[in-house]
């Protein structure tokens, strides 16, 4: 329920700010473009302290604010907007993460998405999907084969050469194949939908909410290997056993 | 007012089986994958009706179920669901496309996404948007140049060798790229959020309904080369001249 808190603040800060224009600094100036925008900035502001008054001794680690280190065994990962380009390009796949992690554990995660009014919740026994005054369950494909998977990654051309081929290989054995979609992908893995994504460069304040949902609706994460996922930067989520056993295979060969 | 009484039945058959599984045959059989879904095909099949009763003279030109030749000057080009694959993905990116075409010339177009509740029309003069109640006029970003731009294509991977090429030059010259919009990307060029969209391989039911909302909100619709656009198979849409001499440069590079 606190976390849930957590996002409707993020919430009341992000809406009003999306497709308002003019608001994007880019962090990296002239060496490249990784935008941040007042929505990213603000959303974390607003929800660092209501954690710092509720568990004082807790942990927290945001993209926009940096590591408070803590004196308890939980960790706080706040990623107040990911998918930032898409929020600047004005699309409704931007997502608010907020993770709960146990001693480097994942426990709990909220795929927030306030402009679909769309919330995905998953913990260690279950994952659950919030929308108009409804509350459903969440899970995943468990029938689905590779070759009838959809497969996501966020975005092909940051992958390395040696991951570029793998993933060349893996597309070419699913029957769909989307892009751009950042978290938005895994709540959507975790709804049934989607059936695979492979990431990598992710940063735990992307990875620690994700994890909770994915598992809670009955999926796997791994890194690329097929080892039990950590806090990145490698992810590789799949709906059941059969797709992840296929996708490591193809990712492997 | 017609055209949104046909958006809004379009709305009421693929609302309903919007996230429903178990509705996708594959046209290509063995032979590759183009998904259509009953949502297709129904909605489709309750449009064409509306048309044939009201302008009974017209034509309709209809992803699903072909071309009625008319003896009027009025063409209905009617894309139920334009972005399929995002509709099996359960993602909201797919549209109704609505296009109105007198002799060749688009007059009226509706792009319309009944889950996000958001429509986008345009005609010879202008261009609304209309959401939640809420009619609001459409601009493209006058202002913006090729490098601070917003670029979308549909699938960097359906391009041919040289059009690849072109397109690769056009990346790296552009602030962010965005994939996977299909229709979508030019309701969001119209609304101010992206500057240009470039794709091919399009037909003229994707393309009907696009042109007078891009017009009409102040953007510019030509081929790869700045010709004056026509019902496909190109199409590159620009926000202003500016980022449009400045593209049209870089792809005939």
């Amino acid at each position: 329920e606190f976390a849930e808190r957590l996002a409707d603040a993020a919430a009341s800060i992000t809406l009003d700010l999306f497709r308002c224009h003019g608001q994007t600094v880019n962090k990296l100036g002239e060496g490249g473009f990784d935008p941040v925008t007042k929505a990213d900035k603000d959303a974390e502001a607003i929800m660092r302290p209501l954690i710092e008054e509720a568990f004082p001794d807790d942990g927290i680690n945001g993209e926009e604010f940096g590591i408070k280190t803590g004196t308890s065994d939980w960790v706080w990962y706040l990623d107040p907007i990911d998918g930032t380009r898409a929020f600047i390009a004005g699309l409704p796949s931007w997502t608010t993460l907020i993770g709960c992690v146990k001693n480097g554990s994942p426990k709990l995660g909220i795929i927030d998405q306030p402009y679909l009014n769309e919330r995905y919740i998953g913990w260690t026994y279950g994952a659950s999907f919030k929308t108009g005054g409804q509350t459903l369950p969440l899970y995943t494909d468990q029938n689905a084969a590779l070759d009838e998977a959809i497969l996501s990654t966020t975005d092909p051309f940051i992958l390395t050469e040696t991951e570029q081929v793998a993933f060349t290989r893996l597309r070419g054995e699913v029957r769909l194949t989307r892009y751009g979609l950042d978290a938005y992908a895994y709540a959507r893995l975790a709804a049934g939908d989607l059936h695979l994504v492979a990431e990598t460069g992710l940063q735990p304040h992307d990875i620690a909410a994700l994890i909770p949902v994915v598992r809670g609706a009955g999926g796997i994460a791994t890194d690329w290997t097929g080892h039990e996922a950590t806090l990145g930067p490698e992810l590789l989520c799949a709906a059941n056993e059969r797709v992840l056993k296929e996708a490591l295979r193809v990712l492997e060969a």
